[in-house]
């Protein structure tokens, strides 16, 4: 809830999530914690959530990704190359970079990324 | 590391720690997660650890803090108020509002906080 002051606290529970709905994305949902909404004048602050077999999109736009993986392990297609990560991760994706997620594991892969307003 | 083709995957273990230096902080430290040296162009990334009693400093700026709890408790002074909470809980703190941050439990309080790069 954001309050008078402007500011805003929030339980990763308390958000609804929505299903990832852009082509090639499956099994994905993502939660918007901090948006426009909120009054953020600069990034935005998303939670993903992927069960295992599933997979974001691969594709590429010219704004950046801030990521940090929380549970589970990610593999992500990073231009010509592929990495996998575990939990206590940072990711950041360059503009104009194609990439995508998935979850080759068995545990439900959660992780944070940002983008920025425009 | 970041790759030529502009992405940057890191562990939090293999990220220097730095003392909070600003006058008012106790026991804190952070880590530059993803950071202009990598090139990213709208927003930085940063982790917080703060010890059991420690704090960052009370003191407001004119750009805002996206915030995600990783572990421990935090009590955070958000201008007259202050609010505790726990990890997987997102706090959004606008431009110019007074904020501090204290560990109030036993446990090292750890959190990710980003900024606007200007």
């Amino acid at each position: 809830m954001t309050k008078p002051s402007g500011y805003k606290v929030v339980r990763t529970s308390d958000v609804k999530a929505l299903e990832v709905e852009e082509a090639g994305a499956e099994k994905a949902r993502l939660k918007w914690l901090i948006s426009e909404e909120d009054g953020a004048p600069n990034f935005f602050m998303r939670l993903f959530e992927v069960d295992p077999g599933g997979r974001t999109p691969l594709h590429s736009h010219p704004w950046e990704h801030e990521i940090f993986i929380l549970n589970g392990k990610a593999r992500i297609i990073l231009g010509d190359e592929e990495v996998d990560v575990e939990p206590e991760t940072a990711v950041y994706i360059p503009p104009n970079l194609r990439h995508s997620i998935t979850n080759p594991g068995k545990e439900l892969l959660r992780f944070l990324c940002l983008i920025p307003r425009k």
